[in-house]
């Protein structure tokens, strides 16, 4: 641990909220509650609590970001390289702020909690959620911590997809917005692999209908296989042949069992994750996921959709990832012109794939953090006259 | 069934050879015997038998290539666009053959064949096989036909790979080589894709090791996952997103049945392929593929391994095929040019992704026909002094 650049031993919160009978409406007209939020903070909020920074986590991330939740702790948080004294994200500056999102299986109300009407967990009861669900449950988060506007909204892949629905919903709520690697809905292929890993773990006999929380058998073999194909979707062609190549380490003649590097690595990310995630809430946020279309919230038009948006905008992509292209960045970006909105564009050139927003350290910090400087600074002069 | 371009009724032929204790020494060293080759042939083997064209089949594919086995079929062979009377192959000019692979299921001995010595199916007791092995088997085919040299090899995808391997193996054997949509190595991303869908098919309870002919439960799930994977790579994003889009067969809040157009192709390409393809087999076979590495043959030297090729090359691929991408094909061009060997290339632009082979038939019908005949007439010419 690199101690003095690191926010240190951080501890998980939670904010519960919806106590029945005020529920939270979900977009399907359904009512979700109790709710709880795991969240952490980094930094102070200042006293004109102006400087909170919100970051969304993607798939399968948590509320925890950076620094470490034990001495013990192993690794730290899924972004510390960007949060942190004198990072791009920093804590001496900024309040910043993460939960884990509704459906999620690190603390906040997921299908793995237990319904407080049937004692058991919710499994499939629980009912189907979308982005704008995970938003609005945020929002109440931002409320609770007396925060009536974000610095800034920042992601990547579902985070990003998240400050997308963040700036449509509450407008005047986010005054700097940094959606990265990321798309306004997600193209056919992406819907097909998601689908596919669905397909894995609901044909997993263990998955039992989403009942398998007292069975003591997760379906472990379906999620282990959706990992592995969102493994390879995560990473590009070229860096995965630079890491793995076609480096064997079976005997030759070893049959089936594992042979290539590249099989071992999947094999390996796969029992990992289902060690550390539950099954259905693979399902549930991929298929929000899925469902995530922000032309919707203008009728079908991106551009109608972002007409009443008031952040500035920084959007970032990474020239090799596959899964959520630049062209849709660029579709974004345009929708965002369109509307004569102020957005900043930067198209990362990089082998890393859509992994890449988390491993363009250097490149994504010296673009967030002049961002933060230059639009933030900007933000200030306008908020004394428009805002 | 157009009828004056259709070979019309075709039957498939069988032919048995490497009868005990005559076996076929594979690759790995293990005898393998008897075996059977399902074949077809489509025109006539002119006096001198110099208008023989071998056509091999990609992963899934089989012997039937065009025409039908019966007049109830509702679907032609599978590459029956190619090959007719005035097609690319035209079977007034040409004596088309095509053979099943070793290891296939379809008529050719694989590991749903009955091992003679058991009486049972081989299962994972056949043994591991290479593209080599596939090749080393067709020869015999040739053989018992009475053919010295083939005018020409071709293929798409694995069939490319195999005809790869036939001008290194038998470079005296053939004239002409088309290598379409093709790899001289796969790489790490297409080992990873084959990887996942192995480990979905062996997780499968029903795989049961291998052991499911007679238990009457295929691993139904996992084959149909590891097809879907397969369908996905060959696509490519532009023709997935043009065919399915977004669009939704679902209602809204259908929870996690069948809800966008594309998972319900999917699902439907999944299912019908359980019922035609044998799960051994898909794993025998993209195991040879993955193990396939051309340079072996140069003791890891490409253009070495390609140095005693004789056959004139006409090498294809399509813009948007990122399993096999052009690049790989330019790798295999760049090695031959390396070796002064005369070779043509063509990259087909195609929104089709790998799939294309079977698809852009128009582009592909007019190089082939120009190659043969222009290429074809140059071998009658350099014969007469070099052969």
């Amino acid at each position: 641990m690199e101690a003095e650049r690191s926010v240190g031993i951080v501890e998980t919160k939670y904010f519960t909220f919806a106590e029945p009978p005020n529920e939270m409406v979900l977009d399907s007209g359904k009512k979700l509650g109790p709710i709880t939020l795991a969240y952490e903070t980094y930094g102070e909020l200042n006293e004109d609590k102006s400087n909170a920074i919100l970051i969304l986590h993607a798939l399968t991330g948590d509320a925890h970001v950076a620094g470490y939740n034990s001495p013990d702790d192993r690794k730290p948080g899924w972004w510390d390289s960007m949060v942190g004294p004198g990072k791009a994200f920093d804590t001496t500056k900024y309040f910043v702020i993460c939960s884990n999102i509704i459906g999620g299986c690190k603390g906040s109300t997921g299908p793995s909690s237990i319904n407080p009407e049937t004692g058991q967990p919710y499994a499939l009861s629980f009912p189907i959620i979308t982005v704008r669900d995970m938003v609005r449950a945020q929002k109440h988060l931002i409320d609770h911590l007396g925060i009536e506007k974000l610095l800034c909204v920042v992601g990547g892949s579902l985070g990003g997809i998240q400050v997308l629905q963040w700036v449509v919903t509450y407008p005047d709520v986010v005054r700097l917005a940094i959606p990265i690697a990321t798309t306004a809905q997600l193209n056919s292929q992406a819907i097909a692999f998601d689908a596919v890993g669905r397909y894995a773990i609901m044909t997993d006999p263990n998955w039992n209908n989403g009942d398998y929380y007292s069975t003591g058998n997760v379906p472990a073999h379906g999620l282990a296989t959706a990992r592995m194909i969102g493994h390879i979707t995560y990473m590009s062609d070229k860096s995965m042949h630079r890491k793995f190549g076609r480096e064997r380490i079976g005997e030759p003649g070893s049959g089936f069992n594992i042979d290539f590097q590249v099989e071992n690595y999947l094999n390996y990310r796969g029992d990992s994750f289902v060690k550390r995630f539950d099954a259905n809430s693979y399902l549930y946020i991929t298929k929000a996921m899925d469902y995530f279309d922000l032309a919707q919230d203008g009728g079908g038009s991106l551009q109608k959709a972002l007409a009443n948006v008031k952040a500035r905008f920084l959007v970032v992509s990474f020239t090799s990832d596959w899964l959520f292209p630049p062209y849709q960045s660029k579709e974004i970006v345009s929708a965002l012109r369109r509307n004569n909105k102020d957005v900043s564009y930067a198209e990362i050139k990089s082998d890393y794939g859509h992994d890449a927003f988390l491993l363009e350290v250097e490149a994504l910090s010296r673009l967030i953090s002049n961002f933060l400087q230059y639009a933030g600074y900007a933000e200030e002069c306008a908020d004394a006259s428009v805002f």
